[in-house]
């Protein structure tokens, strides 16, 4: 094989899923990580360091045939030198488009990819202005390292603008008009540099306070997910992506609005690993080490459910029959993603009856 | 979790799979090997030592809240010190007959599990005699420390007699009449602490040269089916059994004859990761660890194909829809054990056709 040590910047539990996902295929990740004792560094050798210190990185790519992501908000001038030592994939103009709100909604707009209205705002004059001239509700965020629903305030009329500005105000803000939408849906897909593409089939995917609490795939809406295949094709075509890249939408009048992109796995496809031929992992893996990407064709019915803040009752849930359990190795602490259940089922009925079983033994805290 | 600490005589390509198993589950496992590169190595953490070594094997037991096996041959007198130190799973008895044929066979017939013909061979005066009585072609083997067709010799006609007793010959072996099987079969179960137990389907296997070459799952013969599980869980239950267990069988004229059994994890088994809800390997730390046992309801047709020497080239075999790769990181050496790939597809005849495909890229040196 060409490419079979792979570094990767972050060892939480992307990175430990890829190193899991990598033994199988000869393929040996190293980490970057501040914790010796993160979710992939218990699974694989680690270096310690900041993320973006140029010495340890220079090391990792140093050490490396191929440099991928665990944390896609490393800058693009701490990644500029590593591109001389070795492959970085996905390629860094993919993540810094994905960065910054204000350039990934630009990019979707370019490549004729619906989003929702927006503004940039660097004060309070530009937010008082996007709100008048966007209309209310909407939501500010900040443009950049905004995750799991940190970073944004929804402003709900024209009295919060105060409120908002002092919650999470200063230069370097988006303002985007609020999607009334009846369903939140992710596509997942991989990219080789050969331009060979897969798609998973849509998760359906319900958020709590702005992060996921559960999936159901696959969302079968064959005209949806046709266009999210396109969308997302386009968005891979347009950066020379290589490796796994997700887009989240909104569905608003049965229309897809982009929400944002994911230049990595993604939590809505872990369901992959056991409702796939192929899981997001491998495939990231196959596509950035320049192997064929694998089948991505779908095994059953699936719901994959996050655990947040408090680890289930392991030994409840394992009764319940056609669920596989993740466990991330991480100190529980409250709203933190520790560990995360999957059901298979060959019905959507079972698959449904399987889920309520299971919610009942999970406590997002 | 009350037992997460899996301690695992042995660091071979069985342990990796175990430990890559576990990670998930938030077991965490621990080998004794010799050798600090062995493939389980790779993956978890290891003590260096003789398999035998009893201050070695102190060290795992006190390591680990329950104690398993990668290398089954472990003597008695070794494991029964362990057995105040924490839990050994499977038993220790499991083991031990496992380990003597001719005891193997004694507990088959005790069970009326159907076997060959046999008798124990000491000398060349027990070889003649039991070649006579018994009847040619016959198969002498050593009644301990055999597998993948070493330690045996198949008799053809009686001129062969010094031949073979040149060949193995010594105190401690058994004489078998040959078996002229229309195919070999096995069954793989799981049987818990609490009684709980799970089989998965037959599998058809294809040997050469005594060793796996590959298997085909689920090999669909209801009644066979049926008989091999009354056999399996008879032997389950008479050893209160704790863990995976195998037994492999001859199909003669339609009938079982128990062939041997294995008490852990086996190679006919490796199908079950791709093709089954849960994999043989999760199933046994599922059953070690006091955990309910997992789904074995399979999610298509598979095929396994050994790696036997040399390693294929993986980016032709990943060409291959459906192949997932498994590579055990070990050295390539004549007949050894390199890896295998197991290819899932929904319909037996795309099984069958990508089988063919595979087979072209992989040879057994």
């Amino acid at each position: 094989m060409k490419l079979s040590r792979v570094g990767v910047v972050g060892a939480g539990q992307l990175g430990r899923m890829l190193a899991l996902a990598g033994y199988p295929l000869g393929l040996r990740c190293v980490f970057l990580d501040r914790s010796a004792s993160a979710p992939a560094a218990q699974v694989a050798p680690i270096l310690t360091g900041e993320l973006e210190d140029p010495v340890q990185l220079s090391a990792l790519a140093a050490a490396s045939d191929v440099l991928t992501f665990d944390w896609e908000n490393i800058s693009g001038s701490a990644l500029a030198p590593l591109e001389k030592l070795t492959k970085v994939r996905p390629p860094r103009a993919a993540l810094e488009v994905s960065q910054d709100r204000l350039a990934e909604k630009a990019l979707f707009s370019r490549l004729r990819i619906p989003v929702a209205a927006h503004a940039g705002v660097d004060n309070k004059e530009d937010l008082v202005k996007a709100a008048r001239q966007l209309g209310l509700p909407g939501v500010l965020k900040t443009r950049r390292m905004g995750y799991d629903g940190k970073g944004q305030f929804v402003l709900r009329g024209p009295a919060q603008i105060d409120e908002a500005w002092s919650a999470i105000g200063g230069p370097g803000l988006i303002y985007e008009k609020f999607q009334e939408f009846s369903r939140e849906i992710s596509i997942v897909g991989a990219r080789a540099a050969t331009g060979q593409t897969v798609f998973y089939p849509l998760s359906s995917n319900v958020h709590g306070g702005g992060i996921l609490h559960y999936s159901m795939a696959p969302f079968a809406n064959p005209k949806l997910e046709r266009t999210a295949r396109i969308y997302l094709k386009r968005v891979m075509n347009a950066l020379s992506y290589i490796g796994v890249l997700t887009i989240e939408f909104f569905v608003v009048k049965g229309r897809l609005i982009a929400s944002e992109m994911a230049p990595r796995v993604h939590n809505s496809g872990h369901w992959t690993i056991e409702g796939c031929v192929t899981s997001q992992f491998e495939n990231h893996l196959r596509a950035i080490c320049d192997l064929p990407l694998g089948s991505t064709r779908t095994l059953g019915h699936t719901a994959m459910i996050n655990f947040l803040g408090t680890m289930p009752d392991v030994e409840r849930l394992l009764g319940v029959t056609g669920l596989a359990y993740h466990d991330y190795g991480k100190e529980p602490r409250p709203g933190r993603k520790l560990g995360h259940c999957t059901i298979l089922k060959g019905r959507v009925t079972e698959r449904d009856s399987a889920l309520k079983d299971a919610l009942k033994w999970i406590k997002w805290t």
